[in-house]
This record gives structure tokens, C-alpha cells and sequence, in this order.
């Protein structure tokens, strides 16, 4: 049996008639070196949006299961496209929705989750076609419904069609060429990593370096495929994702990530009792806002303060669920979206002492405040002023001597 | 059990979203008289041909299966805004696809048959919902891709679900009043029918009354199930298409039809041996060309000349094959696509002496040449110049007194 290769492409990577005859192009290569292929697909880039347009302009609030319903289409669009555009180049495919690859999820509609794939149906296409193109992002719930996995659904899908058909590797192929130690808008000599684990990765990619999903990611993890991030727009090898490995210690720091679509949110003057922090965090919990840097702090008057950042787009929402919190422990709280998040990360940070003591002097040496800090295993945060961002993140990829890294 | 009844709505009933919020109404209004509602709708006007114009732009030969996979999801659209819109007006509704319905058809992509259809998802649905939207024109094959059934196939989607639920009555939503006397465009006087039988319709049909295809109307015949043409635009009662009954035979002529969308083909000079005709129009029955009318004449001279039309846009097909089989008998063929037809429909012709020759002599009156005469036992059709049409359809609603029938 030839070796399967499971490959997809992005809504900017099948954008335009040109670019779907490109990735044909692509597909057809790789096909005549013998491999087999399954290539999963997102909706043109721009088409979900004219969909959710068209479904708010009939109602502002659609049901999740009629928004699947449409979103859906836009992948059945593409893969029936790219479809075409192989048979014009004379290479055999056939295009399946999500739902026909047998893709089964939870109904949980715009946000499902994979419970199962039933090989027999794509194993028997990829048997008399060579390649067999998907539906990304969709399936079907055990009811037949039409569901969505929500963002990043397509990486996903093309993960878990790797796992599942034990494919020598997964090509994720985006506009970027992999990835980064920092992003090279930001930080001029950025070097491209030629490997990165998977748990680097997943600290990457939740602060900000925007290449792929972190459900995406920890599937891969749990069922070890091999990833490889690299663009469809030229020819140059991207960044392998891959299980850790002993040398990859050697290097303390991987790289460099800031964001800034976080706010903090802080609640002054509480009583300092057992239980405060206890009843915020459950109750943000329950409105299903994400907590990521928190600190608390007493003053000598036995009043307390707590700090921690939501995603700047869960403001309002938090701003509701503090109004009902606050009522009995009569706190002042502030907002500021003002902030910014920059990051250090690596695998080797465990085996190596005084990363974290080395990047607070360099932000300090350049006159950079730090007002919260947090740190896991394989990552040392800094919330610091917003406007310092670009500035912290190229003093800190220096200092790493990251801009020397070898690839 | 509450009354089921099918409607069907057409591209222009859905073509822009306050159209969609206008036949949303529609559906609350029936479904709040305690009727469930199965709604088959079509393709928003304009999406298909945008569907086929990108695949084209991909493809110039896409394959049949790949062109329903792209196309199918107009009516996926569609189906999803109107139970949005119909959610909005909090109408409970919910949206189905043609392969969740379980409309199965053979693999004849893009002109599929219906061989199929499972009623028991759909009868679940109508019993939680009260109201379910179907994809029209669409189906899945036994192996599971997606299939469409061809011009005309949301008609015939409404009308078998109609058969297999037993519905009450199937209503098909279009841009015309109901069916006419004449078309109201041409024959200022032309009278709306009130009733008309599915022969009748089926001759009407063929003829130029553009308002509904064949097969649905066989269909619907074949099953009983009672039809309704009416506006999506007001609330005017529609025409009912019914199985024949003994008081439709009272009336000599339901109604008359032009057409000018076919052409004659003529081969003169070949020698009047048997087997001559059967040749010609075997040939053109293997290229697939439907043949409406046909004369033959000999002259004194024991050569025959052979008379027929086809559909405009066959002629160029026509061509081909006549080439071939002329090779043989080396007559001379002629072309016309000057030509129209003008036809007489009534099932009280049956009953009715002296129909064919009232209309000869009012055409003949009139100064009208009739250049070939083709009569079934409901109808009679005369190929005229196409120029006097407008004026024979005139002549004629008048002669046989159309103007002044009762509704």
C-alpha cells in the first residue's frame, strides 16, 4: 500500500480560481511520487463571512443548527472545486462533505466535537481515486445533523484524519512559511524553527502566533502525527510539530510571542476573607470566560486586591458577571485594556536556570515595567504596557541570541 | 394526526431576503390553521448560475458529479435562511437537506431519478417541528454522493414528498397567477383556469406554458396528488391541477399554447423506399433528440420529402446526425427555425366534433398559412410563420370563446 499523506489547505490558500489551480498543481506533484492522498479543505477565504451575513440579515440570532446548516456550504463549495481543478490537470479525485467521510461529533452545532470517523468509505475512495478531498471544519452529529467544530475546525479535521488513517505526516498549509521564534512583523530577524514540540507549540499558538489551533495541536499530540506547517505559496520547508525530544532541551528558549488582545480586570478594596477569589472565578467560570494571568495582593489595611487578564472581546461579558459578584463585597473595579502580554518559551527552560531572571532584567535594563507575571512549566509571562510591546519583544529575542538561532 | 401539506417555492420566491421573510409568513400563517408544513424550496435566483459559472471557470468540462456536489448547496442556503426567517417570526421549523430526507436516486448525476424516498426522518421531524424545510432538486445515490435531479427538480422533490406523506395537497409557489387560458402576454383576454386536469397540463406543459415540467405533472398524476399553481406574491387563489372528471368534458378547449423555440428540418428528393423514416429518426432517437412533428409527401416523381421539428437548440446536433445518415440517401436537407407552433388543448375535444376544423378555418380567415398539422387525442398543433403567432393565439382564444370562460 502506498503511504498516505493527509494535506490542508486554508480559505486563503483556495481564495481564488488561480490559487485552487495551484494547490492542484501541488496535490498532482506529490501524487505522481506515489503517495496517496487526503486533502482537507476550508470554504474560500471570505465566503463564511458573506454566509453569517446572510444568515444575520434574516435573523440576528440564528439557531447553531441552522447556522451549520449554511456555514457548512462553503467547504462543499471549495473541495467540489479543487475536485475539478485536479480532473482539468488530469489527476483522479473525488470530494466528500464531512458528513459522507463519516465525521461523526457531538451535536454540540458550531462548536461540535469529533467522537468518531468511520475509515471505510474514504479508505475505499482513496483506494480507487488516489485522492480524496474533504470538508474541513464539518461532520454529523448520530441524529444526521450537519455540525461544525468551530475555530480552527479544519486543522482539526485533517489531524484527526491523520490519526485515524495513520498517515506518515500531516502538511498544514497556510500563508506563512512556519514558524517563527517571534513574529517577523514584529521582530526583524526572526528566525524560522525547522522543529518544535508539541507543547511549545500550544504555548505558541494561545499567545498569539495565530498559525494554528491549540485543539488542533493537542489532538496531534495525544495520537502523535506529525505536523508540518508550511505555505502554499512557494516551495520552502516549514516547521515540523513533533513529539518532544531529548535535544531539544539543549536550547533553553524556543521563542518570542506577544499579545494584545487581553484586558485586565481589577477589584479593589475587598475584604481579605477566605473564599473571595474562590466566588469571582467561579462565577466567570460559569459564564464560560477564560482566566489567564491572575494576581492578589493585601495592604496593610486587611483589604485585598485581585488582577487577573480575560480576552479583550470577553470584556463586556465580564463586565456583567463582576456587577453581580461585587453587590455583597462592595470592591471598586477597574478596567484596562491598555495591556499587552509578551512571552518566553521553550521546552529547555526545565533543565536551564535563570531564564526568568535574565528576561526581567533585560525588560527592566530597557526601562519596561512589568505589572503582572506568570510562568508554567515551559513559559514566563510579562504583562507589561501595551505601547512596550514591539520594543520588549525584540530586546528579549536578542538577549536569547534567538536572532542566531541555527534552524 | 394534523393535515400534512407540501408547498414549494421557486428561486424568485427566495431570491432575496425579504422575499424569504415574505414566504416565512406564508408558512406561519397555514401552520397557525393546524396544517404541518412540508416546505420544498429551490436555489435563491441567481446562485446556481453563480454555482456553475465558478466551476466553469475552474473546469469547462466539470464531471457530472463534482457539478451536483457545488450546486447542491444553493438550495442548502436557501433552506437555512427560511427556517431562520422562520424562527425570527417564532415559527418552530427546521431545515433538511435531500440526502437527510432520504430522497435516494439512481447515480445519473446531475439528471437524477427519484427511486426513494424514506419517510421515516421526515415524519419525526414534521412531528417534533410542525414544520420542515426540504433542499429541492437534490438527492443522494445508494453509495451516498450527492445527486441532482435535474430541470424542473424541485417540482418533482415536492411532489413525491407529497405522494409518500399522503399529503392533503402539494402547492407549487411561482411568479404566475396559476395556469392561463393563453399566456396573458401575448392573448390580452387570456382567462385564469380554475381547474385543469394533469393531461391537459402535461399537453400545456410541453407547449410553452412555462410554469411547470413535465415529469412533476406525470408524477403527480401517476400518484394522485393534488396540485396547486399559484403567486407567492399575493393571496389570489391559483389553478388545481386534478385527475380528469366527467364535467371537465363539457368544455371543448381549455386553453391555447405558442411556441417558438423549435425549428423544421426538412430532406427532400430521397427515394420512397421503406425503411427510409425509421433510419432518420432512429438516428436521432440514439443522439437523443426529442422529434415533435412529422409529414411525408411523394411527389410524381416516387421521391419522398420528410418533415419534422426539433427543439431550436437541438439543430445543431440535428446537423450532425443527419450528415451522417444523409450519406446514404443523398437528399437534400433544409433548415427552418422561422417556424412556430400554435396548439388547441381540451379534453373535451374527445367528446367535441369539429374542433380541428373551426380552428383550420378561423387560421385560414385570417390569412395564415398552415405549413404542418400534428393532432393527439387532446390537442391539435399547427406550424405557422413565426411571425403570425402572436396574432393566431388571438384568433384563436377568441374563435373558441376563451375570453369569456368561467373561472
Amino acid at each position: 500500500m502506498q503511504d498516505i499523506i493527509v494535506q490542508k489547505y486554508g480559505g486563503t490558500s483556495v481564495g481564488t480560481v488561480a490559487r485552487i489551480r495551484n494547490v492542484a498543481r501541488r496535490i498532482t506533484r506529490q501524487r505522481k511520487k506515489g503517495f496517496r492522498l487526503v486533502v482537507v479543505v476550508s470554504a474560500m477565504a471570505g465566503e463564511t463571512d458573506r454566509l453569517i451575513e446572510l444568515a444575520h440579515a434574516v435573523n440576528p440570532l440564528p439557531t447553531p443548527r441552522e447556522m451549520d446548516m449554511i456555514v457548512s456550504t462553503g467547504e462543499q463549495v471549495s473541495i467540489a472545486l479543487l475536485a475539478m481543478a485536479l480532473h482539468a490537470q488530469k489527476c483522479d479525485a473525488v470530494s466528500m462533505t464531512g458528513a459522507q467521510v463519516g465525521i461523526t461529533t457531538d451535536s454540540a452545532f458550531t462548536r461540535a466535537r469529533i467522537v468518531d470517523i468511520n475509515t471505510k468509505t474514504i479508505r475505499k475512495q482513496l483506494h480507487e481515486h488516489g485522492v480524496v478531498i474533504v470538508a474541513g471544519f464539518q461532520g454529523k452529529d448520530t441524529a444526521g445533523d450537519i455540525t461544525t467544530l468551530g475555530r480552527g475546525g479544519s486543522d482539526l479535521s485533517a489531524v484527526a484524519l491523520a490519526a485515524v488513517l495513520k498517515a506518515a505526516k500531516c502538511e498544514i498549509y497556510t500563508d506563512v512559511d512556519g514558524i517563527y521564534t517571534a513574529n517577523p512583523r514584529i521582530v526583524k530577524n526572526a528566525k524560522k524553527l525547522k522543529r518544535i514540540s508539541y507543547t511549545e507549540m500550544m504555548e505558541m499558538a494561545s499567545l498569539g502566533a495565530k498559525v494554528m489551533h491549540n485543539r488542533s495541536v493537542m489532538f496531534a499530540k495525544k495520537y502523535n502525527v506529525q505536523l508540518e506547517v508550511r505555505s502554499s505559496l512557494n516551495n520552502n520547508p516549514g516547521t515540523i510539530i513533533m513529539k518532544e525530544m531529548k535535544e531539544m532541551e539543549k536550547v533553553a528558549v524556543t521563542g518570542v510571542t506577544i499579545s494584545k488582545s487581553e484586558a485586565r480586570v481589577t477589584i479593589h478594596s475587598i475584604p481579605d476573607k477566605p473564599g473571595i477569589a474562590a466566588k469571582i472565578f467561579t462565577a466567570l467560570a460559569h459564564a464560560g470566560i477564560n482566566v489567564d494571568v491572575i494576581t492578589q495582593t493585601t495592604g496593610a489595611d486587611r483589604k485585598s486586591s485581585i488582577s487577573f487578564t480575560v480576552a479583550a472581546n470577553d470584556v463586556a461579558r465580564t463586565k456583567k458577571v463582576m456587577s453581580t459578584v461585587n453587590v455583597k463585597m462592595k470592591g471598586i473595579v477597574d478596567y484596562d485594556d491598555n495591556i499587552g502580554i509578551i512571552s518566553l518559551i521553550g521546552t529547555g527552560m526545565r533543565m536551564h536556570h535563570g531564564v526568568a531572571s535574565k528576561m526581567f532584567d533585560a525588560l527592566a535594563r530597557a526601562g519596561i515595567n512589568i505589572e503582572m507575571i506568570t510562568t508554567s512549566e515551559i513559559r514566563i509571562s510579562c504583562i507589561i504596557n501595551q505601547k512596550d510591546l514591539t520594543k520588549a519583544a525584540n530586546i528579549i529575542h536578542k538577549t536569547f541570541q534567538l536572532d542566531k538561532r541555527k534552524q
